[in-house]
C-alpha cells in the first residue's frame, strides 16, 4: 500500500493495535476492574469492533456528538467525559432513549438543569478534581458533594459514583510519581467512597489516565478504568516510559518534499493540520513534534537516533536529521512520523490506512 | 442564530472579512502589485466569491488537493505554494489540463522529475529562501538557480519568476522589524530580478506573507503579492501590531461547562481539536490559547482584559478570567474565543456561520 502514497497517510498497525487492547484488556481482568475504554482517541467503529471481539460492551466518549456517532453504530452503555453541555439536552434525550447514558456532573447548575430538562433515566458521575485542577468538584469538598447527591435525588438523575481523570500524570518526570499520584488518586476517591458507601452500596470508582492505568499496579477500591490513549500510544506516552517504541501503533507516512544539506534539514509534506501542534521537549531542551521512522510495506523500521520533527507549519514539517538519513533520503521519497499526540493525529487525518490497504473509518 | 449554537460554533463577521478583502485589493491597486490572494486561510468556495466579485481570478493555495477543490469551483490560475511533491505528478497533469497551475521548485530532482512526467505546460517560480530558512534555494546561491533554469528549458515547464516567503516576520519583536525584514526581502529579490532581468523581460517577483503585505509600504520592484491570513486576522496578527482587533474577522462561539471560582477559571466545550495548538506568549511570559469576547446576536464585544485562554485538551478550553466575568457568566452560556490562528482554526472547524445562521463552506 505504502507505494500508492502520494500525500500525507495515517498509518495503522493493526497487530500493534490488537497487542495493545488486548494487554489492557487483560490487566483490567487480572485486577478486577471493568474496563471502559475511551474511544476519543481512535474514535473509528471498525477499531470499535476490536474492542467488542474481546466482549468490550461500555464505552467513554468526550461529546455528544462522539456519543451519536457511537449509538448508531451499536454501542448502548456510553459515558460522556466532559463536564455536561447543558445546550445538548435535546440530544442527550434522544441519546438515552434505550440506551445507558452517563453523564458527568461537577455543579448544582448543571444538575437543576437536566432535573428540568431530562426524558429518561441517565447515569450521574460526579466529577472529582483529585489533583489536576482542569475539572471537577475538589475531593475534600464533601458538603458540595452531598448538596449534588441530594439534588439528583427523585429525578431521572441516578447517582451511579465518582468519576476522575488524573491528567497531571502526563506532566510527570518519571514512572514513579505516575504511580505515586495513581496512589494519590485512588486514596482520594476511596476515601469519597467509604463516605458514601453506606447509602450507595453500588457506588463506583473510576479513573482514566493511560499513563496510570498501564504503570500502576495498585486499583485499590476502584472498580472502572477508561483509558483510551493507550490503544495507539505515541511519542509522549513513550517520553514517559509508559509504553515501548514497538507498542506505537500508528504512524504518517509523508512525501519528502525538500533537502536543506547546509541545515540537515528535510522538509516533508504533513504539517500541524496533519500532525496538530503537540510536542515533547527533548533532553536537549529543544522540542519535538514527532520521530523518525522508515516505512517498509508491512511495517516501520526503529526511530532514527539525533533525528526528529524540529517544527511544523500548516503543511510543511521539518525534519532534522542525521548526514546519514540526509544521504538516504530523496525527494518523492515516503519517510515516517511517529506522533507526539495520537489522539489530535487520528483526530486531524480522519482515517486509518492499513498495510493491505483497507481504509478504516474516523468520526 | 447564536442562541441556537449548541457545541463550538465558527462565527465568522462577513462585513470584516470583506472590509479586510478591499484594505488588502487598495493597498495592490495603489502598489501596482498583482494580488493573487493565499487561499489556505479560509479555504470556502463563498469567501473566494467575495474576491472574485472584486475581480480577482487568480489564487495561491498549499496543496494539490486545495488546487482540485478550487478548480472544480472555476478557478484556473492557481499557484500551489509549497515545493512540488512529485508523487502527485498524474494530479498535477489532471489539474494543468486547460488551467495554468504554477508549481515551485528549489531542486534540480524535481525538475527532472516533472520533466520526464508532466504532459501540459506549467509555470515554475523558484522558491528563493531570503532569510526564514524553512525552503527555498538561498537567494545568494545564483549558480543552483542557473542550473534549475537551464534545466527547466525545451520542456512543458517554463520559468516565470522569483518566489518567497518571508515568515520570520511572524516572530519579529515591531513594526519595524517587519519593515525591515520586507526591505531585505525585496532586496534580495530584486538582485535577483537584475540579474536575470535581460533573458526573462517578463520575470515575476511574489512575496507572500501578511505581516509584510499589511504592513509595509515599499514593493519596489515586487510583481505579485500572495497573504492569505488577512482575510480573518487572528490574536498573532494582533499581537504584532498587523491588525486592530476589530479586523478580526472569526470567532469560536464556545458553551460554558464549568466554573472554578478559587482559580477565577472557566471551563469551556471548545479545544485543541477546535482551536489548534498555537498560541502566543504574554507580555507576563504566561500562553495565551485566544482572546475571550462576548457574543452578542450581530456581532461580538471587544475583548475582555487581563482575561484569556489559558490551556486546550482535546475538548476542554480553561479560561482565566476577571472576577467580573467570572460571575457574569453562567453554565450553559455561550462566550467567544478570537482564535491565535485563524488558518488552523478554520482548517478544524471545516465551516462557518454567519449571524444569519446561514453555513458557509470549507474545504
Amino acid at each position: 500500500m505504502i507505494k500508492t502514497v502520494t500525500s500525507p497517510a495515517f498509518i495503522i498497525d493493526i497487530n500493534r493495535c490488537l497487542s495493545n487492547i488486548n494487554f489492557m484488556r487483560k490487566k483490567a481482568l487480572k485486577k478486577g476492574l471493568f474496563l471502559r475504554p475511551h474511544f476519543k482517541t481512535h474514535q473509528s467503529v471498525c477499531i470499535g469492533n476490536f474492542f467488542r471481539k474481546y466482549g468490550i460492551n461500555a464505552i467513554t466518549v468526550s461529546s455528544v456528538s462522539m456519543a451519536e456517532y457511537f449509538k448508531r453504530k451499536g454501542w448502548d452503555d456510553i459515558t460522556i467525559a466532559f463536564p455536561v453541555n447543558v445546550r445538548e439536552t435535546d440530544k442527550i434525550n434522544l441519546l438515552s432513549k434505550n440506551s445507558e447514558i452517563n453523564l458527568l456532573i461537577e455543579n448544582l447548575e448543571a444538575v437543576r438543569h437536566l432535573k428540568k430538562k431530562l426524558k429518561n433515566k441517565v447515569g450521574i458521575f460526579i466529577k472529582i478534581d483529585t489533583g489536576y485542577h482542569r475539572t471537577g468538584v475538589n475531593y475534600g469538598n464533601i458538603e458540595l458533594i452531598k448538596k449534588i447527591i441530594k439534588e439528583i435525588k427523585n429525578s431521572n438523575l441516578y447517582f451511579k459514583g465518582f468519576l476522575t481523570h488524573s491528567g497531571h500524570t502526563y506532566y510527570a518526570k518519571s514512572k514513579k510519581e505516575i504511580i505515586n499520584i495513581n496512589d494519590d488518586t485512588n486514596r482520594k476517591l476511596n476515601l469519597l467512597k467509604k463516605l458514601f458507601f453506606k447509602d450507595y452500596p453500588n457506588i463506583i470508582l473510576s479513573t482514566g489516565d493511560t499513563p496510570s492505568c498501564a504503570t500502576a499496579e495498585n486499583f485499590e477500591g476502584i472498580d472502572e478504568i477508561r483509558p483510551g490513549n493507550f490503544v495507539f500510544y505515541d511519542v509522549k506516552m513513550l517520553s514517559l516510559g509508559i509504553c515501548k517504541e514497538k507498542n506505537i501503533a500508528v504512524c504518517l507516512a509523508c512525501p519528502v518534499a525538500a533537502k536543506h544539506k547546509s541545515r540537515n534539514e528535510i522538509i516533508i509534506y504533513g504539517g500541524s493540520i496533519h500532525l496538530s501542534k503537540d510536542y515533547i521537549t527533548n533532553s536537549s531542551g529543544t522540542n519535538s513534534y514527532g520521530l523518525i521512522v522508515k516505512l517498509y510495506n508491512k511495517g516501520w523500521s526503529k526511530s532514527y537516533r539525533n533525528c526528529f520533527v524540529k517544527s511544523l507549519s500548516q503543511e510543511h514539517g521539518i525534519l532534522k536529521v542525521s548526514k546519514k538519513l540526509f544521504n538516504e533520503l530523496n525527494i518523492g521519497d515516503l519517510i515516517g512520523i511517529l506522533p507526539v499526540h495520537s489522539c489530535l493525529t487520528a483526530n486531524a487525518m480522519k482515517g486509518y490506512y492499513t498495510f493491505e490497504g483497507s481504509f478504516i473509518d474516523h468520526m
